[in-house]
């Protein structure tokens, strides 16, 4: 266990601003760096301080906790300009939360290996409502030494922390093949909803049957009350299943191993992607089979039958 | 309420089986027919009584349940040779509990209601297991007369009977949402499990995990267990799905409206069934994907890495 409740954070969107607000509440010294000034700027108004690069905020810590998008940020991060890696204490723990590829971890794992610095490849899961209340799940696997550096940090964070032992990469392969069901889960619900539209069904019998039958998913659960209020406020937008389905695909080419349901579900995203719909939510997948045949699956949209 | 507790019974299959047995158990009179006479010797060792067809089962009953596979089944018990329709009482009732298109299910509306009869569209869902219970979900549309004359039956059969208004074709349509969503779930476990084994994941820790986070399913915490047991045992089999998603994209053809999703993960169950599967468990078409890669995703075929 770690004495040093500090640490450096690298990230303040959706879900990092939770998970840093939580190590305040944890009774952590967090010094933050996001690209956002206005996201840095609040996390200081919340009792944390700012850095003005991620160099700065690392800057002789022995731990950073990292929440951005992509591989390629989570990289520019740590090895890029004014990047954290150099910066930190010799022996320093990474603990990368972003969902990236399990090569793309591994890849960062070596690089940070050769800099005597460890890395702990941990995805996230459960939205920003329960980053906010430090009840995440983080899956992880890295040495024992990383877990031990990083476990004050993740019980401030997490309600359940999986410990999937040493390997880096095995949390990540985790997390995407996670990401691929919610993904498909989504978009399938956006399908059945919208099939069951069309077909003339109201849809608030869709969801109060459904979600109690054994065609019920998680997702469909979370999702579909956002199809019936036609609210589309993004809390995990449609870009994130662009991406994170992407990862999966790619990672299937690597494996030389096919995903024709994981490949249409991902479709559909990009569909609502182009139709303009990226920074919506990511049930907002449902207005590309809206649009398709001019039906509406929201509550209001509802018209029984004479 | 019906006074008259007596029913007569088509299809003692997996799930019929287990309803007409919680009828006896409800202290019915139920005389039953099925094409396999080992299943109807069965049940009259259970305290039924035998016909030897849909006519004599019927012959001036007020109530018949019906439950094979199909609509071509469903018509050929009604209206066949030997058929039950004519036999039946005047004003009798029809509980169909098959899954079958919104529009089969409104012909046979329109067929029994020519011969002064009431139908109730009364699809099923809960599984063989809770049929046995007496513990299925019925969901169901139909006139008020023809509720009242099986709410003593389905009260015997089921936990729960949704109640969807008066419209023939209402309870399909829910019943045909819900098994799109059934089926995709299933193949999407399969392609998921599959990948992240392929991937080097220990297929344990996939479902410790996704089972509580956000890609989980009803179906994904249903029948991975039967793929890490490795044991295919047909609880519903996969040509179940060969003809519930069939149903479902039929309806898509109808209604004009494409269901990128469900047509692949239809396709996988038709591949299942190309290699051999069909009459195995509907979570075998985890089998396409491992004979594809030459990998196991049972819980004996993990290798940990050295």
């Amino acid at each position: 266990m770690s004495m040093d409740r500090t640490a450096a954070f690298v990230g303040l969107g959706a879900m990092g601003m939770g998970m840093a607000r939580s190590l305040l509440a944890g009774g952590f010294s967090v010094t933050a760096y996001d690209v956002n000034a206005a996201a840095t700027a609040s996390f200081v108004e919340a009792g944390g301080q700012a850095a003005s690069s991620p160099a700065q905020a690392a800057q002789g810590r022995v731990l950073l906790l990292i929440v951005v998008a992509t591989a390629a940020q989570a990289e520019a991060v740590l090895f890029g300009e004014k990047g954290a890696a150099p910066a930190l204490a010799a022996g320093a723990t990474v603990a990368l939360h972003s969902t990236v590829g399990p090569e793309a971890m591994q890849a960062i794992g070596t690089r940070l290996g050769a800099l005597g610095l460890r890395l702990l490849d941990a995805p996230i899961s459960g939205g920003a409502a329960k980053a906010a209340l430090g009840e995440l799940t983080i899956m992880a696997s890295g040495e024992a030494a990383a877990f031990a550096a990083a476990d004050d940090a993740f019980e401030a964070m997490a309600e359940r922390v999986y410990r999937l032992g040493e390997g880096i990469g095995v949390a990540s392969t985790v997390k995407m093949v996670n990401q691929l069901l919610a993904g498909v889960h989504i978009a399938a619900a956006a399908e059945a909803m919208a099939l069951g539209v069309r077909a003339g069904a109201d849809p608030q019998v869709l969801y109060d049957v459904i979600g109690n039958a054994a065609g019920s998913s998680w997702m469909f659960q979370n999702r579909v009350p956002h199809m019936l209020d036609g609210d589309y406020t993004p809390l995990s937008a449609v870009e994130i299943f662009v991406k994170d389905l992407g990862i999966v695909l790619d990672e299937g080419r690597q494996q030389r191993f096919p995903l024709p349901i994981a490949a249409a579900a991902h479709q559909q995203f990009l569909a609502a992607a182009a139709a303009g719909f990226g920074r919506e939510d990511d049930s907002a997948v449902v207005k590309v089979y809206e649009q398709l045949a001019g039906i509406d699956v929201s509550r209001k949209g509802f018209k029984p039958p004479d």
